[in-house]
């Protein structure tokens, strides 16, 4: 047992002055003030800190082979690093093989993912539709824990999906009470640009922002919503990037659709002239998609996230290294798409969120944990601080700083995209399943600890086509 | 002492099997599973019933003397029916006289308001310039418990303000920590269509919603965002009841700008067809400002509390009855603006918003309570269900049905505009103070025992207009 | 030689009292106050007659093959019933066999256009991409006075590209100097709609417009508009028919984007009620894609006219008879789309837009004939009346009344969707190179006296791709 | 007599190759290829220059008395400048005292034109409401040439007008048939921001733009626009300088409203870093209202220009000495708002518009002259080039350059804000009245030349208020 005392406990409600009491199952026992410590438990100093429910990060791509590459951080390496920066859960991607069965593809990801040290559960993809695909999703959502599916309608010729195949899976996933998620750039598009780039002899990073322009993501996440309310189903868009992806969710929204918007740190902050730098591989280490943007972007994300318009924020961690990244050295698309960054999501979102006044602390935990838990059905088992949720705590110091830097980082692989940036909010000890596995510096992260978390399926939607 | 035993409680956060235990300070003393009774506690039976934090209304005007009636629910009967209907507190409206003083009307309505039989709190109305306002405000925020002032931009030649008096307003309330509501209706165009209208020989209520079109509402909260954002303060329109101003609202939300938005329940559901009744006493028991409109904005005005860009509920009670109302028999503009509703609200939000599906149980509490119990700054002590709250409590009946009418309501005027309307969803108890008010049709009311209320101040605003 | 004398000469710049002077090559010679006649000169009377530009119908299918039937209407009649109602002019569209050859079927529709009664042009279709297409292009452009390609995003599995095609048309396009048209509705949203409308057995014309709702098009049109910003080319949007189309046009030229919208009179005034038309022949015989709308995007097509975002009118003239509609009639999906109306397009237009306040005579010819000219460069040749224009004239007269019917009038085909309509403004006499062809219901139509018209190319784009 | 020979007549209809003939009466007499010269006609040689209507320039305000001072340029330097620049029209504002006659005003200001070189109209302001403004109103539009009014929404205590004021000055101008013009900013809001600025110590011209934001501007535009649709009439916005109300303007036509935006040159190419120049005369020489923007700006005016949204450009002339400016040297309220420009309105805006392909030659005259006449009632007698107009020509140089300076211009005002600047396009010779004023340098202008040109009124606007 495990007893955090003289904290403020932060929930996405409202901070409080209460100590919190876990029990030996893992599970958050008692909350309330000047609880007393049972025999033999474990006292936790809180005292001046936030008691915060532990970051989830919806969108991370542990060892995922992509592009010619396996990701360097693997469910080991790569959930020990969140712990480290807070973050005690995420949700990963199964992506089956062109074509591929859905299911067997999840009995793979599950057995790479028994190393975790974190809980963990999995969006699985759907990248192409027959009746295969159509079995597997109910298979999935009954009897796997999963209740949430991915669309690509970027990648053409691999992971990308035409329109019918995303509304026949977004139809069979309302049936089955199952969310759908969407990479919103438009691929055709895509092709069109790189091959018209390389055709100009543009083969550098810098090239690659230009292959995936704002117009590009705005464009497939309005459709991605259209379609969305043909097939009557919620959406939820993966890494929002744009001013344009912003407000078309906030105008679907306020026409009453059921629609979601997550974005990452790094878009809130790094900006396109990182593709510029003239040392190739730094440009390159920034190679992801949908792409760092245009500065006026960003103000857009923070108000999407102030307004509740946009509900999360996610890493996209996917991590190459320096001889990955050099497999494009002569055609930038050819560059691994990914950057790393779960181990500091949190300080990075606290530093220019909370700390500049943008977000209230309640509210940076919602965005950070909460309103994933909710949207992905994990509340309040996850997402919050109340007995009998699951004891995964994350001790916030408002005050302290570090400087965050690859030297030191705890992610597998060779650079941080906020090396030598200094943040202040920093994550003094996180709590996994009750027990202390971050301690100011000393990681006590365990393979293998982590479990694989059913996510159960919402209520089913029905409606005809007629309603349209 | 009170448990309630047996309930589903449900929060803005969550719904959860759980027993609530009230002390006899009226405050709630513990939520878990399966609470023992202690000696000599009363003992509620909510099972099937959902515990919902009381109704918290922010937009009443009890006796309040307007176009040259007053209003005929006072604070004991009008907070009485609230109590009947699920409410447990209500915030008011402290109107000075013209170039009056602001902290001598507070004072009136203070003593007004010692009938209360819930508790209250009061905004007061800023409705002209000078050092005695600039003055008084303060007094009012350190000294009066008051963290809210109203501003009317309708009303010409009454109580309506210049923008400048509201931007000064806005400015000395953002100093001292308050929140700015108003009235958005361009009083300027009401008085010219007025007038047009009169001359045409349109002296019926029909010209009452032609004198104050939808865009009469939108210019007026567009331009009222233009000058919170010059001022730098937060704003919150009341009764927003159109698609303009609701799409200006959520504008201005997604570039970061904190507006808030509340709703009327009437507005969600009543549309100005009403005017056009033949019989002239039905049609003017429908005029109130801003008036029922075209049916297409209600589609608006769901989709704004859906999405959260609309925060909060309220009712704009104020009662007329038909003598009152017949002063305006020969000029609409005469007609005493208001529609009763307090009893109501919690009951039609159900019936139109849970029960068709649009509404969560948890965004109930939330457009009825805790919303506005967090922009008023009364939460936690308001708005939801925690140790060491007000035990005001409704224990909500999600299955029974009643039907409204004002031969049964225990408001005190001589209509409903719900009349023979039935809803599903009633207030089964309503708790107040931890005591039970409402059982079944027992109305327990007690003169006087409401309390009032004081609002702390918030964080004041600090900016230089060279940063607008 | 002809003289057109005391009439008032309207264009899009003006109206003013002058005479008309047409000479024997079928070209205006002069234009004036009080012009002589030459000797020998025919004189029409044109008192209280407005002489205005022969009307241009950019978007007509004269003996289309289409869904297994062939339009009944071919070159002749329905030129001639065009010329009937005050049209001169028509653009039709080449469409090639899938996969075919874009010249031969320039050819083929050569030689079946031999026998029209006026002039015409054509825009030709592109479906496919490959080395042909993009040959055939430049000789088309180069050598065959076609200056514009039109593409189809619905239509899935016959005629619709994809995007990376349509992309790759548009970049051609802009090298050669031609311009893109597009049919913008989304083909594979409609081809999920219409199999989930048939599984749930809603097999009648009514399920038409739930396969198309108004989404589906305007999703399209954004996306096409997106494309086109990213291929640096202008963009000319076929048969806009909703509010989202017209809102994602105006949009897009308030960027400064290059993009044209075009409307038919149909969508301006008949809405989709007739779907629901308890004859099932009547419904059927309304079947055209965009299908008739929502009452309330009738405002947002005016809107778009008057404030000139929207550019021309047009017919999508594309006539079946009772046994090829018939040929859907277990299987909406199965009846031919499309609509009569080159006969009607004037009348109509002047009749609700003119009559009504809605537009200026001199905005009527700018809609009905100038604009077109000036898109598809015909201008000064066409569209206007100045010397050494194409003396292509109608005179109308603003008083008269005509009832319109199948009965009497002179397209091949056995209804009229405005059947029984009594329109004020009627073209009294039409003038075809300079001879009168059709004379207050006298149609001397003369087979085959119709000409090509070659359109030159426009100047081409040229743009890199990172510039996009 | 003259002719004009080899030139290519550039309207806002097309281009032509074509020689004009103008008579002695200052009219033109004929267009069209290859003229011959009458005899003793005088030949101008056009070869490789486009022959375009004179400017016309609708807001220039000549020796104004203005916040303490009177502006520089009078009616004949103003006017002479104008003609030096290829403008040959301007449309000067009558300013009645506060409270006094619009009538006697628009006396004193005939006096003061007698002395112009160009011909002028008037715009009268509108700044109070009473029965004589009501009855004078009349007055101007029926006996004196008059069909437009001017209200300010800026300028608190001064010019500004209330919105009760606004709103019947727009009905009584509906009524009789003139057009109501508005500088939309709103002066509430300037006022609160100017005493909020003073009062930190903010006296100098880096706060002019600060008091006056583009959300000052946006909000009273989307004022204007909202009172016009409730008054029922047409809404000309004068010197339009934000995104904001560009927008506001183009949404408005969308829905149908009839209004019309007036952009400067100086706000295209002009951004308010100006403000911040170390020498305060250069930082004062720009004060003027709306003041420069942000450089965003000028791409949503660029985008309103050449989307037709946007449909003139004058220059707001309102020229004021080193003296005078200093005036503010201590207060920047007090600097005497205004810049020059009348004499380069036309070379700026074809060197940043036309030679860098926003704008065709067609639109560029349609926005320097024809849309000008055509909105206040002056065409085609001013604004095109056909038999009957007014001969005022420019025969324009589009390939000559020049270098805009103080030191040469002819301006009355010892400083210009293009200085510098070299612009590509040059008016070699100017016509007025059929005779050249200005030939390659030589300024032939003729004090009193010009003529008061009547407007005549519109068709009165009638409606109803129910109908609002």
């Amino acid at each position: 047992m495990l007893l955090i005392k003289g904290g403020t406990v932060v929930t996405a409600e409202r901070s409080v002055r209460a100590d919190v009491l876990c029990d030996d199952n893992g599970l958050i026992a008692q909350v309330g003030p000047a609880l007393e410590a049972p025999t033999g438990c474990e006292i936790v100093d809180a005292a001046g800190l936030l008691v915060m429910p532990g970051g989830i990060d919806p969108h991370t791509h542990m060892e995922m082979p992509f592009m010619g590459a396996t990701a360097s951080d693997d469910f080991y390496t790569g959930t020990a690093a969140g712990l480290a920066g807070g973050t005690t859960s995420i949700i990963d991607f199964v992506i089956p093989d062109r074509g591929g069965s859905l299911l067997d593809a999840w009995k793979d990801w599950r057995a790479k993912a028994e190393k975790a040290a974190a809980d963990y559960g999995f969006h699985v993809a759907v990248t192409h539709w027959d009746e295969q695909v159509h079995a597997d999703m109910a298979t999935l959502v009954h009897d796997c824990g999963v209740n949430s599916f991915k669309h690509f309608m970027a990648y053409k010729n691999a992971l990308m999906v035409q329109d019918e195949a995303f509304l026949l899976s977004m139809r069979r996933a309302g049936e089955l009470g199952a969310l759908c998620t969407v990479h919103a750039e438009n691929g055709d598009a895509v092709a069109y640009l790189q091959q018209m780039l390389l055709a100009e002899g543009q083969t550098g990073p810098a090239a690659h922002p230009l292959s995936r322009p704002a117009s590009v993501e705005g464009e497939a996440a309005s459709r991605a919503i259209a379609l969305a309310s043909l097939s009557g189903t919620p959406l939820y868009v993966v890494h929002v990037s744009t001013r344009e992806a912003t407000r078309a969710i906030a105008e679907a929204r306020l026409r009453g659709q059921h629609v979601y918007g997550e974005v990452l740190p790094q878009h809130l902050i790094i900006d396109e002239t990182v593709y510029r730098d003239p040392d190739w591989l730094t440009a390159a280490r920034h190679v992801m998609s949908p792409p760092f943007r245009e500065k006026s972007h960003q103000e857009a994300l923070w108000g999407g996230l102030v307004s509740g318009q946009l509900q999360t924020t996610a890493t996209d961690h996917c991590c190459f290294c320096k001889e990955q990244k050099e497999q494009g050295v002569a055609d930038f698309t050819r560059i691994p798409n990914g950057t790393p960054g779960i181990e500091d999501r949190m300080s990075v979102l606290w530093h220019y969120g909370v700390a500049t006044g943008r977000l209230t602390p309640e509210l940076f935990v919602a965005v950070t944990s909460t309103n994933t838990a909710k949207i992905f059905n994990l509340h309040p088992r996850k997402g919050t601080i109340v007995p009998g949720a699951d004891a995964d705590i994350v001790l916030w110091d408002p005050q302290a700083t570090r400087t965050i830097s690859a030297g030191t980082h705890h992610q597998n692989v060779d650079y941080n995209i906020y090396e030598g940036l200094t943040v202040s909010g920093v994550a003094q000890k996180t709590i996994s399943q009750g027990k202390v596995v971050w301690d100011q510096g000393i990681l006590r992260a365990e393979r293998g600890a982590g479990r694989y978390v059913e996510r159960p399926a919402f209520t089913p939607v029905s409606r005809t086509s007629s309603s349209a």
